[in-house]
């Protein structure tokens, strides 16, 4: 039996989210009531013990504005209890069963900083990677090793070149993982070595960051593994292994070093008006509250459908204030060239990594390539 | 330096994907082209060594046929050394970049059994579920413990209730993690308790499955604890932990039980019809590979938005061939009501756990309602 009544011991602080319907008039109050009662209780309200589950713990409608013809910004708050502190279950109310809503769509999330504080965020951020980097106010660039098919011993070759051209940061292809042609572990030592010794050549601080997908063990196993070779850092596709799981990554001491984020299977969050989570907040402020110190996304204008706004709203994920949690760097990869440098340059201003693959590679040796494109970064 | 040619050892094994895509006859070359490359070397082709990169790995377009006046179905092979026999690696390459064009669906996934075979799967599956609860042929009855707002006491409650009953599963409902007003480590113990408590006045095998999120620690570590507290399996949202380590889980032999996937903060796959991962693939296919022993998903007619076509999907994806992979339960929620079984026993048959919830507390007793429930599915 339910017990009639329930008194909770709640501080009456809540975060808001926004969300954007699609719905009339008449369906707009059914939808917004249904979101209130899915994202907390799921339980018929008639049901419900009175006091504070009902009055508290299900969502508050807080407000209402009409977007479009068919679009409403719908504002709802919760109770900050209901997260436990914990990623995993800020995500499961801001928008787990409502993904599967086919009108509903994230567009705003506000944490109040006695939730936010909760989260011990990325530990590098903007400047403790710019330490860590010695680099103090350019763009900071970074490849990716590729293309799959190529051995350990070749991927380390490359590796080597990049670091000897003075890149700040190498990290895997998202696409490298354990296959018998490169196998992870061999890849990882191999790089890591090339890498240190062109360091060692030039007295320079390229970091090594190689992807997180490929063995049969946690994350967490082999992230530990891949620093114990030498990696000063990590690929990880939060889509793919889970942002609580990168959550419980960054929290680790024995770790302790840079996550970098891939978008590799969180595209459907962001292709469609009506559903998913504004760009800004996916790869902006759950890449920094999931600990990510660097969050990579499609950029504009390249093989992939972002347009400059949505770009422009990742910037402000990244750096948005939300407590004590970091800034971080956003990461826009994908088309990136020598010629669009100064564009990237006027677009995102000095707080930004750029991603470079296949243009290193194109008309000239990789560390003169790599040289040039620094050059143009001064 | 990129070498000049690549030479790989490859078995020439491939699997299959197929994607539905939206376009012309003008467009649909180049997007199955830029599938083909975005999924495996992300490189520009011009620049690829000779060799096995360009011939073998880059994915091979191996049909393609109209399906409506805009959009073709594109099956496209892809070399089974690419994923290194891992999830992550496989999902990785089935859906992780493309998932960001906006035209591009899943809509089938066929592994040859060399591959699938790679994957331990469920480790119980629909027949080690049934041995387990002492279940030979009709269909299964699981409930959730909510509305989160209860004391873990009144939760504890409400599961000695279910399992006096003779219900066959309880999960926690997917919202409760580590609320202050019922802390996870607390309800486990207590939950768990009560219903060794009811199964021992009962001579019943009800099991009590908690919900994975809650704590700051790896799922793994959640799921050992929860175990350690006399839970008998454990219910994980693999939108939020990950795939990839839903499937470090299964395969560990201390942990050892059966394992219950919710959909939470996965339905951006499947509200579009041009984007995400068709029903069967996500909810049935993926899961089985990531071990999931039964997928919740939201029944059609209910509070969400699945049609029942979309439900027969899951229900085949659940139990298509997949080598040595296990079949799974489809796991139908939301909206279930007693006048509502006959329905979905025609629709499932027996080969179903029936999720009801908020359906049990209407109109009497929580034990006679599950007696009722229970007596219908005879």
């Amino acid at each position: 039996m339910l017990p009639e009544k329930v008194s909770l011991n709640l501080s009456g602080q809540r975060f808001h989210v926004t969300y954007r319907v699609r719905g009339t008039d008449a369906t707009l109050p059914v939808t917004a009531e249904a979101i209130c009662v899915e994202q907390t209780v799921e339980f018929p309200r008639d049901l419900l013990p009175q006091g504070d589950i009902d009055t508290q713990i299900v969502g508050h409608m807080e407000a209402m504005t009409q977007a479009d013809d068919s679009h409403w910004d719908v504002t709802i708050s919760y109770p900050i209890e209901i997260t436990g502190g914990e990623l995993g279950q800020l995500i499961n109310v801001v928008y787990g069963n409502v993904s599967i809503f086919p009108g509903v769509r994230v567009t705003n999330l506000n944490l109040p900083s006695d939730l936010a504080n909760r989260f011990q965020g990325p530990r590098y951020g903007r400047e403790g990677l710019r330490t860590l980097l010695g680099v103090t106010d350019r763009p900071l660039l970074c490849t990716a090793l590729k293309p799959m098919g190529l051995s350990s011993q070749e991927l380390a070759n490359l590796a080597y070149e990049f670091a000897l051209g003075g890149i700040d940061m190498i990290k895997d292809d998202h696409g490298l993982a354990n296959q018998p042609f490169a196998e992870w572990e061999e890849r990882v030592r191999l790089c890591a070595d090339a890498v240190a010794r062109a360091n060692g050549r030039t007295g320079g601080r390229t970091i090594y960051m190689p992807s997180a997908l490929g063995t049969s063990m946690s994350l967490r196993e082999r992230a530990i593994l891949a620093k114990s070779y030498g990696a000063q850092g990590i690929l990880v596709p939060p889509g793919i292994v889970g942002f609580d799981t990168v959550h419980q990554l960054a929290q680790d001491d024995e770790f302790g070093l840079p996550i970098m984020s891939h978008p590799s299977f969180l595209g459907s969050f962001v292709t469609s008006q009506d559903n998913g989570i504004h760009h800004g907040v996916l790869f902006g402020q759950f890449m920094r509250l999931a600990g990510v110190d660097a969050s990579v996304f499609p950029n504009y204008g390249g093989r992939f459908s972002f347009t400059p706004e949505e770009c422009t709203s990742i910037i402000h994920g990244t750096e948005v204030p939300m407590g004590t949690v970091r800034s971080i760097f956003p990461t826009p990869g994908g088309g990136m060239t020598l010629d669009r440098v100064p564009e990237m340059l006027q677009m995102y201003g000095p707080n930004v990594i750029l991603l470079i693959g296949g243009g290193l590679f194109r008309g000239g040796s990789i560390v003169d390539n790599t040289r040039r494109f620094l050059d143009l970064l001064q």
